[in-house]
């Protein structure tokens, strides 16, 4: 067994996070109360939202409080449980937190069927990026064949998904990225484009020769502006995020919308709880195309729970294509 | 007869337009070409959206031309005629320009129905503003029965009616004017509430206190944000123009878009040519109404072509309410 540990937020990053704005410290394992499960971690899901609430006033939710262990979603094993519905040696996925060990309530944790997929799995394609894929794109973009596609970050956890599944609609893909990024895109991934995104407008230009009909945008700032400058009338935008803006401090601006009116496009604000319903047919769909091969699963595994924080900031960086997870434990 | 006269531009507005930036001058009455038809002008239809090609270089469109005859879209009889369509006597609608007499293409001049109502009506309630409201409210906003909905410009030819439509559903309707406008707003034209322009938090705090579940914004700038920020949840925006920003030379941010991912919103960009395909359900729809008298013309005559700077120049301030209409010649 690891030896109990937390990494905890030690200050509100400066803009973008770096390893220094945490710190390792040890953890005194908590004993499940009636109803709770105590669960060792074994991985952790790196996501960009939570940086928005690292600052004393964020534009959404309560700040991430110092000196706790960070929030985050992750897996774990249950190790002792006061909870009727799972038993000691189940897998579960919950909001476990940046530690070795973890207490949670036991109608948070969600157990997992082992028979989906390796552990990993649930974090990428089975769990809320791949969800966050299939009705971004599949559910609400639903583009058509032919039709030209961007994705941005293209190689994030998300976008490396979406991409694919576009490219199964029969759609033209085109993905904005970090130079280092191109290669993986246009290879694995199966994008039919990769756009540096220190040089949109010439290379959009290039990669989108019949400009475009649906625009994923998990970035904001400047990217945003670019694409939508080259969307096409009744164009599309579902908006996803805006990491772009996530260091900045405050609700950043999407740019001026005035093309919006002239090109009829719709722009709609996308947030996976409120397709909680339809998961299970998002499961379905998800699986049968991992299974088939269509899918491929896109995932960066850092080893051990003192990599959470530089897995973290390769967020905001040039991370490894696909969803960051950081391997806690065996 | 009139005496033959136009109304050119004689430079481009700084900022809001004033009669100063026009000048009537003489005209010499062209002849119809084959095809074509001699017009006598009856009334000119003042829109806003021109202003933003009176300026060198447009967002949208060509610049308006100087010592030119203002375009405009606007009534005519014909009393001349080479086009096999078209009879002398015939009252007919197109792009006639402000001029008291003007020849068009037989093709480009929609013969009215004179059975639909007065001619004011085809340039109201049966024209461009009464097709928007009826597509932009009835159609695509649709809104439920006591839900709450936003215009602004409340006051104005399309807002006057969307806003009669909005009842007609059961919504509560708000709507953004000025002050002078607000006893207009909530008497004659059945508004709930009528909020200044000039005190738009407070105002919309008091006037929607469940909140705003649709928007039509024919505004954009300040009064975007305003509304927006309190839109609620999968609220929707439809976007029919930027008023706030005709004068201001170029296209104008409607405000930040981090509410739209956050609140889930759909804003949507509408141009009314889109629908020309269904303007025959919405004419039947809009006569039956104001057949039924649920639906009340909005509109306000001014007199003589020499007017139309002044008329033109009332849509940037504080306008009668409804659709401003240049009566030309009887």
């Amino acid at each position: 067994m690891t030896a109990p540990a937390q990494i905890v937020l030690r200050r509100y990053p400066d803009g973008a996070p770096t390893p220094s704005d945490f710190e390792a410290t040890g953890l005194d394992v908590p004993e499940p109360g009636d109803g709770e499960v105590l669960v060792e971690v074994t991985h952790l899901s790196m996501d960009p939202f939570p940086r928005l609430r690292m600052q004393p006033r964020p534009p959404v939710g309560p700040p991430l409080p110092l000196g706790e262990a960070v929030d985050g979603r992750g897996l774990g094993r249950v190790v002792a449980s006061r909870f009727a519905g799972l038993a000691v040696g189940d897998m579960i996925a919950g909001d476990v937190g940046w530690r070795t060990h973890a207490v949670l309530p036991g109608d948070r944790a969600k157990r997992l069927d082992p028979g989906l997929g390796p552990p990993e799995r649930h974090l990428s394609a089975l769990g809320p990026s791949g969800m966050t894929a299939y009705f971004a794109m599949h559910v609400v973009g639903a583009p058509e064949a032919g039709s030209t596609v961007v994705i941005a970050p293209a190689a994030g956890s998300v976008g490396s998904l979406a991409g694919q599944i576009a490219g199964l609609a029969g759609a033209r893909v085109v993905g904005i990225g970090a130079r280092s990024q191109a290669a993986a895109l246009t290879g694995a991934l199966g994008f039919d484009a990769a756009v540096d995104h220190r040089d949109l407008a010439a290379g959009l230009a290039a990669a989108c020769p019949d400009g475009v009909d649906l625009f994923l945008d998990g970035v904001g700032g400047p990217a945003h502006d670019a694409v939508v400058a080259r969307m096409n009338p009744r164009g599309r935008v579902v908006l996803l995020g805006f990491i772009a803006g996530y260091n900045d401090g405050g609700p950043p601006a999407y740019g001026t919308a005035a093309p919006i009116l002239f090109k009829r496009l719709r722009v709609e604000g996308f947030l996976l709880a409120d397709w909680q319903a339809r998961f299970d047919e998002a499961l379905r769909q998800m699986s049968a195309w991992l299974g088939s091969g269509e899918l491929r699963p896109v995932e960066h595994v850092w080893m051990g729970l003192e990599q959470a924080p530089a897995a973290f900031a390769a967020l905001f960086g040039d991370a490894p294509p696909g969803k960051q997870i950081v391997r806690v434990q065996a």
